[in-house]
Order: C-alpha cells, then structure tokens, then sequence
C-alpha cells in the first residue's frame, strides 16, 4: 500500500482557529495517536440526526479501519457512502492551575473527516481483520482458530482514506495569568495513563499450561 | 434539582437491537458510567455534516454539561438546540476469544440524544463549573483564585436533559463457539484500566510547601 509522507493539509475543518499551536497536521503525529488508541468515535446521521458510536479501530497504510456485524445499523448506514467523522482521543493528564478559568486537559485526539468505504474483497478483508488481531495482541492470529466464510460474511470492514485530517495535541504545565504565580495555590499536572494489566485466563481454559499472551506487547494509550 | 429515579425508555434510537443483553436503561447504571467519564464525544451537525468533539463533561442530577469557549465553532452551533448525541465510553479489557470471530471488548458505553441548552444565567453558570472542579478535584475549588465577570463570559456552558439515554455493557470472558472450547489456544481477558498518577508540580510554583491535590479522591474510568 502507498504510503504518503506529506503533512494533511488544512481545510475549514480541519484547521485548529482557537490555541492554533495545539494543531497539528504531520503524518508522524497523527498516525501515532491512532495508533496508540484501541476505539474511535464515528459520527454520522441518520435521517439528518447525528449518532456517534464508540468502535474498535486500526490504521494500515493511509487508511483507519474498523469493523462490526454485518447487521448493524451504524455500519449499512456509514458503507453507503455518506460522510463521517471519526474522532481519536486520548486523555494525558488534569491541568491544575491557580485559577478555575485557566484548568485544562492534557491530551491527543484526531478527527478525520471523509467518506466511508466497504471492504468488498473477503481476501482483502481476512488480511485487514488479521492486521487487526496482530496490532493488538503480536503474534496471536496465527494461534487461533481459522475464520470460517460465514463469519467473514457475518463480518463488515469499512475504511476511510486519512486524507482530511487534523491532531489536537496539548502537553505540559499550566499556562497562568501572569499576576497569578505568585499566589500560594498548589499548580500542576496529575498524570493520567491507560494501563494494561495482567491476562485473567478464562475459568474454561481446559488445559493450564496454556501461555498466555505477553501483555508487555500489548500497547494503547501511547 | 429534582431527580428522576425511573429507568429510560428505550426509543428506536436508544434500544440496543443487536445482542440485547448489552443494553442497559437503569439510571443507576447510565450515571455511574457517565460520572465515571472526564471526556465526552458530542455528536453534531454543521450544514448537514457529521462532526465529532471530544470535551469535557460532568453530571447534575438528570443533566450532562460540558464547556467551552464562547468563541468555540462547536458551542456556537450546539447552543441553537440543534440536535447532538453524545457518547461516553470506557475500555476495560481486551477479550481474546479462541477464534478471531469471537474477540471482543469489555467496554462500559451510554449514547444520550437530545437537543442542548446553552446556561445563560451567570449564578447558575458559575455553580456549573463549580461542580464540575469539585467533582474532578475535591475541595479544589475553595482553594482557587475567584473567577471574573470576563472568564465567565468568556466560558459557554451546556447541558443536555438526560432522557433518551441508553448503556451498552460487556463484561465477563469471551464466549466462543462451543466445539472451540476444546481447542489448545489461550483465551481470557486483558484487563484495561485508566491510571491516575502522582501530581507533577508546575515548575513555576513559587512555593515549596504547598500540598498537592490528594490523588486518592480522584475518580476515573470507575
């Protein structure tokens, strides 16, 4: 697949207008915020209402992909076509500054903006869904037992070429009014971090020298 | 604030069709999720194209509200009581199934629909974005430089009556197909969870002796 190197260029969308220095349009930033996130929000309408749907998401290449049940509304309705947003968002940290105005979130988040495809081709669509199992969990598909043609049927993959697309990205300290800092109240970060804990095996594992899968391969959230 | 103890009434929109035993239209369940959240996704439209922010979000009785600038293109538009969905999601696992098919996550989710409001009144406001810093940061709030006429005209913040509201859980191991049971392949699940770390104190505070928030009161993702 062809891979661009070029930054997103900016459009009305997506452009960051207020606190224009936390936009960020480069394809490294980008990708890799997308790539640390396990879900995304699709918003699309449905009869001119917006929905928004919280869905597992992965990135090959130039484009997000994410999948569901054949059946499912949100996915007949995105694959015709009509255009979507889809919104990354990752929560780094409380800004705790002197005054409650000036209180933030640290965090990354993306919004891409397009029209959703679906993945018509059932090879192309086995090798996205396995692209899907090893970015997760490295090494595991090879492990599992092989997809059946009426799961893959049962199966919908959709994908959106990353063409309009921003980041959103703030880090550090708080920003205080000047005449703020010398006031005796506690300023700073606290920390926020997804953690990804030890595998609980499930009580029907029928044999117990199964390895379970190494969680230090395991990666979300950065 | 009156609340409501009556579970939602599920509506097309709201009713979870697809493994029914997901949906969850309690309010005990619906407000533990969204008090749980930092972060929600609201869902709207600008010329009929589907937009997805992630905002910050706080809850009051039977209302949801999330902040702003009052310059922001995405409050402008959700004050004229156009109509949005906002979504809260929390990951909690990684499901690893013996078959791909049967992967999942265990996830906590509510989608509310609704028209939002825009809080015009300055005293109400103002108790708004008290709450949300109480809820965020206990006691904080008292300890803070007062907020001014001009941060909070500055601020815009909504509300949306949480009544067409409905949670979609799963939790629980995976549940594969049952001649997989037998098969040699590990399964169980990863379990996520948000961490919240020690502070990091701002470079620039002036004092050394000044207590950090107490993290152990902060509650998130649970």
């Amino acid at each position: 697949m062809p891979e661009s190197h070029s930054p997103f260029v900016p459009t009305e969308r997506t452009r960051v207008k207020r606190l224009p220095e936390r936009g960020k349009y480069d394809r490294e930033t980008v990708y890799a915020i997308l790539d640390a996130a396990l879900v995304c929000h699709v918003g699309y309408n449905i009869d001119g209402r917006p929905y928004v749907t919280p869905t597992a998401c992965w990135r090959e290449g130039t484009h997000l992909y994410w999948h569901g049940s054949s059946a499912s509304r949100m996915l007949r309705t995105q694959s015709h076509g009509i255009p979507v947003c889809v919104t990354v968002t990752h929560i780094d940290g409380l800004v705790l500054a002197r005054s409650a105005f000036h209180h933030s979130i640290n965090y990354r988040s993306v919004m891409a903006f397009g029209n959703a495809e679906f993945i018509e081709d059932a090879d192309y669509k086995l090798a996205a869904l396995r692209g899907f199992v090893e970015r997760v969990v490295p090494g595991r598909w090879g492990t599992l037992r092989a997809v059946t043609p009426q799961e893959l049927k049962a199966t919908s993959v959709l994908r959106l070429n990353l063409e309009e697309v921003s980041a959103k990205v703030r880090v550090g300290p708080p920003k205080d009014d000047a005449e703020d800092y010398a006031l005796p109240i506690w300023a700073g970060v606290v920390p926020i971090t997804t953690a990804v804990h030890q595998p609980e095996p499930d009580p029907k594992l029928s044999a117990h020298d199964l390895v379970p899968p190494d969680v230090t391969t395991i990666r979300l959230g950065r």
